[in-house]
């Protein structure tokens, strides 16, 4: 059973879960990634456990070939499902440290049935059925009490983390909001505005960390970037909640996400070896209770995508003080970013 | 000139140094580390500038050979020397939000003359030698007033964030106390204890997470690890501030220091490459008031090194939420490491 455990002194928190470390690591055995059999390819469902949600035709059985994108439980799971025990939906569990059973569900979704690695590599239709499912299962978990957040996240390549090659998505939920979101949880208490939306304005003004906007979406380096070439992507209005997002806007969206990467991947153009990356998806929390006091996140929250290049990784002095040292600042990033030549257009 | 940039939406903290953007790649640009000259070698002095700080017979002239430490500031730094800000002493910085310049110092400590990559490799007077001067260097910043906080840290090797193979510690003087000692300040704040010697207390009567302990220091995988074989060494007594050790006790330190990494780096013998790894020194910070009260850190800090092995890296869920996914506990990497077969001994 994996575990929850907080320091109350540094304030860390980690879930020890032995269970992963059988995960396979086909980039390390081998240099040629297709030499095993890949579980995320069609007509490999039965490698997998079975799917959870799949798009596919209405007359296609589950776990058979036909989906577009599909669902499964992770095999070597972070956090294992279960009843929520008390002290984790309050947040008392973080509040008085010590340890917890790592209740929760750790889910894997198939972006594609094709062995294709990045975002780049996918069409337009599948990276707007990518984001749809994951409306969708922010959707379907939203509505499952034990849960008060759910983080979807990518790691693309091995040099950001990720120990199969098919282009896959993953998704945590818990039954606590983590404490990235403590900060803006805090804000959220105390006024009923959104910072966000007032940055994006100033932003979109200055242009100067501005990558590219559309009609309803931005894309800049965060003027706090911890990584060289970081990015975020944001709804230009406000929006707290990705499973609210309209559908009418997928594929504004998927067109201007993929665009967004084959910019990174070309700016990167002297790497021998594809671009290794991370996006999570920051949404608002669930539900959030901090001294008897429900917070409203619907005001304060907007979510945004953010992408992290595996450039450089964090070293010493990051995981000793917490600042992280970026040599490339977020104005010459968009710039760079900016001036990429685009063949590919608005699609 | 480099910048400190702060988000109060999320309380990150980067520093953004495009000077540090030119610093040498030596693991990158070749398989052979001696292609280059190696500027932390004893013999190529002049390749570094003028050195801050030495051990060395006092009839040989600085910048020449013959020293057996060597402190000399950071070519391609992170901060830079000046006047400090107002804003940045009080952490109103923090506090508030946006950007300041980015002053400080960054300096390197190359551990020992000899072309060798780990604390492994050194010998014992080196390793005492090398402590020696970490305690040196901050008894001397301490009386700096601008300093909040000195970070020591060393990454060794590519994977742990080295951009030099020649073993050699990193040194970062600040003008505010960082966000990872915050929760720790808050503590100190309360109550006038040491809560890290009520728990050392508690572990070594356990002993289920201890590696080693000698008279005077304990090893031991603490209960939050982050990383697989994740260590912390402590005094057993209580002592805040590493700048106050008993010289005493360097020799003592220095050899477990060198054991624990030895343990380590036989404990992942199936690595085909050496192990890299990063080591941070926790010590009290100098000086910080919150709102308007000095607070005591002698009482309530106990300083340690934290030893973190590459063995993965943080990816999409570690940025995302803050918490780490640990696949090895610490009680099992513990058992591990005790395990190990030690020829060397105590020395």
């Amino acid at each position: 059973m994996p575990e929850y455990r907080q320091d109350p002194l540094t304030g860390r928190m980690v879930i020890i879960a032995e269970e992963r470390a059988d995960r396979p690591h086909q980039f390390d055995i081998t240099d040629t990634p297709f030499q095993d059999v890949c579980p995320f390819c069609e007509g490999n469902e039965s490698f997998t456990p079975p799917e959870t949600a799949a798009f596919r035709p209405v007359d296609s059985p589950p776990n058979t070939p036909g989906w577009t994108v599909r669902v499964v439980p992770n095999k070597y799971p972070a956090v294992v499902s279960g009843d929520v025990p008390s002290g984790l939906s309050d947040q008392s569990f973080i509040q008085s440290g010590g340890a917890a059973e790592g209740i929760g569900l750790h889910e894997v979704i198939i972006d594609t049935p094709r062995h294709v690695l990045s975002i780049s590599e996918l069409t337009l239709a599948e990276v707007a059925a990518m984001l749809s499912m994951y409306r969708l299962r922010l959707q379907a978990l939203k509505s499952d009490s034990r849960w008060a957040y759910v983080q979807i996240f990518k790691n693309v390549g091995a040099a950001a983390g990720a120990s199969l090659p098919h282009s896959h998505t993953q998704l945590v939920a818990m039954p606590f909001v983590p404490r990235t979101l403590m900060s803006v949880a805090g804000h959220a208490q105390e006024e009923k505005h959104c910072r966000w939306c007032e940055r994006l304005e100033r932003e979109i003004e200055s242009g100067q960390r501005i990558v590219e906007t559309t009609a309803h979406f931005v894309v800049l380096c965060p003027f706090v970037s911890r990584f060289a070439g970081e990015i975020e992507i944001y709804p230009k209005y406000h929006a707290s909640g990705f499973d609210k997002l309209d559908a009418s806007l997928l594929d504004e969206l998927a067109g201007l996400f993929r665009r967004t990467i084959l910019r990174l991947e070309k700016a990167v153009f002297w790497m021998k070896d594809p671009l290794a990356y991370n996006v999570i998806l920051n949404t608002e929390p669930f539900r959030l209770e901090l001294a008897g006091e429900k917070i409203d996140f619907a005001s304060a929250f907007h979510w945004h995508f953010s992408i992290l290049p595996s450039l450089a990784r964090a070293a010493g002095f990051e995981w000793g003080t917490g600042l992280h040292i970026n040599p490339l600042s977020p104005e010459q990033a968009a710039k760079r970013l900016r001036e990429v030549f685009m063949h590919c257009g608005t699609s």
